[in-house]
């Protein structure tokens, strides 16, 4: 098998592109796909501005950050067009676990120019969290990477403590706690956009579940780019258009270090099943993935956007953080007052 | 393993119905499965009337049968509830291929007391097409139903010389040529409904490939009811809440002989990969396969009616023959253009 590119012997193999690339050719691959997932957003019409977002726009009683709405971009953009993930001239916050696919994110990002910062969530979860953590410090140390790191025993939320003193799964709660810090830290630090390292698989698995349930408010607004409103930062997946395949392939052929150490907590991913039948699917129709979540942004969402505003509308601060909430007093706090 | 109903030893496993029966309870609890799917209709709001519906409520001039709009099925039931897929007054076309589903379809429809008539559509696929026709014919005069014989040779539309005229694959002609057919007797006869023997399996295929393309149109009219309008027959699908296996017992268990010889033209269902995962997510997951469509009747559908409403609209009777189309002459009309 022969490099589609330069003809020298390929090792990676993408029937999915109908390609086949060397190591050097692998590589610029990956990053031109990083660099189209930017540039092209996520290929849907961008949402009409609602009476809420005008409201969130103009609104100086929101948390800081938060009137940061990015009506501008918007507003810059027609209706027909997505604006890209973010450019150059903005600042990045890069959420990184120490798994492959966060440190391949902000390692791509940073080749290709953009503004990056780390930011890693030290859950407490004894030896688990130390290498995760000593990883990362050990990465952003040696490529020169800023990194900054939110250590939840400091904020009084120590997973352990909290999944002892909770009565419901521990997953969950971890899960909005991270979400709740990664947007704290995107809005105080200013920063334009918060990053992820969430890939094709993920996002394909995730669709899937959404549509097994068929969650009108999630559908409505699953994608690459979700526009900062409402005092929550413009989230975005720059590797949306990479599979896990090509993401540990980076990974590899870059030499990044990541952390292996499974969360003694975490029972195995309930999305497992759906990435199995995913495979299959791939496999008798190679490209099917990405084939099925481009057609999903162009022609599927939008069939669901109007659930997604109506839920958007249901939130306001939260009386005692000021981050959103639909329910009065948000999940995070909460978690806080059963900890304490 | 225990019948669940009453403890005699147990001979079909049903884990998706938490269940499993002898065979005298299968029978009970498939017939029982049938009645409700009947009732149920479809477990969706039926849609707004529309300008065009009322159109064609009161045209005297769409072709012979098309006034007969469900218009006062429509009318008579709220936007909350389904009508049943048809009544016991109704008269009921069921198509027959010859198949063990559309013939457990039109016994179990004649035992629970419906009135039903059998439509054969002869395609003149040599012994296929002769076995076939020998099995439903046999099938009918043995149990003592009524039975219509539509012969496409005597149409000008033997699928032989179709497949040889026409530049195509002849699977999607076929189909388009039955589905006339079908429709034209259904009207002509003033039957009240068109049944066909689709069964859960093959309904959760269809969805998964219109999600796949995420085809709005389809995904907003596909359910076990259609509406007759715009001079479409009433089509019902009674077997909606059975899949395969169950459908096949019954079969079995009731002695029915059907059509296995393959027809020489097909290569093998295009949905054959779709069945295999939904098969794998069945295991993963019993009752996942029918869970997932009902969810899609009661919170999926909605979401894509507009877009099959607008659809809808552009048809127009067919210049020739009168029956709806899309496009000035109906693809049947041309077909038998090209093989005249």
């Amino acid at each position: 098998m022969k490099c589609t590119r330069c003809k020298a012997p390929a090792m990676i193999a993408l029937p999915g592109h109908n390609a086949a690339f060397c190591p050097d050719c692998f590589l610029d691959f990956f990053e031109r796909q990083v660099e189209k997932g930017i540039k092209e957003g996520c290929g849907y019409r961008a949402p009409q501005m609602t009476a809420a977002d005008d409201i969130a726009a103009n609104c100086a009683e929101t948390p800081a950050g938060a009137a940061e709405v990015d009506a501008a971009t918007r507003a810059g953009h027609s209706n027909q067009v997505s604006p890209p993930l973010f450019t150059r001239e903005e600042r990045v916050l890069v959420a990184l676990s120490g798994g492959k696919d966060s440190l391949a994110l902000m390692l791509v990002l940073a080749r290709l120019g953009y503004q990056v910062t780390g930011l890693h969530i030290d859950l407490a979860i004894g030896e688990s969290s130390r290498q995760a953590r000593a990883i990362v410090e050990s990465f952003c140390g040696k490529h020169g990477l800023d990194l900054q790191v939110a250590e939840m025993a400091a904020e009084g939320l120590p997973i352990p403590r909290v999944k002892e003193k909770l009565k419901r799964p521990i997953c969950s709660a971890c899960g909005k706690i991270k979400r709740h810090y990664f947007n704290k830290a995107a809005l105080e630090g200013k920063y334009d956009a918060l990053a992820t390292g969430h890939n094709l698989d993920d996002e394909i698995a995730r669709l899937f579940s959404n549509i097994l349930r068929w969650d009108a408010s999630y559908l409505g607004e699953q994608g690459p780019l979700l526009y900062a409103e409402n005092g929550f930062a413009r989230k975005v997946k720059p590797l949306w258009r990479l599979g896990e395949y090509e993401t540990a392939s980076y990974a590899f052929l870059m030499g990044i270090d990541h952390h292996t150490m499974p969360c003694p907590f975490s029972k195995g991913a309930s999305f497992n099943i759906h990435k199995r039948v995913w495979a299959d699917l791939e496999q008798a129709m190679p490209g099917k993935k990405l084939n099925f979540y481009l057609e999903f942004l162009e022609k599927g969402r939008r069939h669901f956007t109007e659930a997604c505003h109506a839920t958007e509308q249901s939130l306001a601060p939260c009386e005692r953080c000021g981050y959103p909430t639909s329910s009065g007093v948000c999940g995070v706090c909460r978690i806080k007052e059963i900890v304490r």
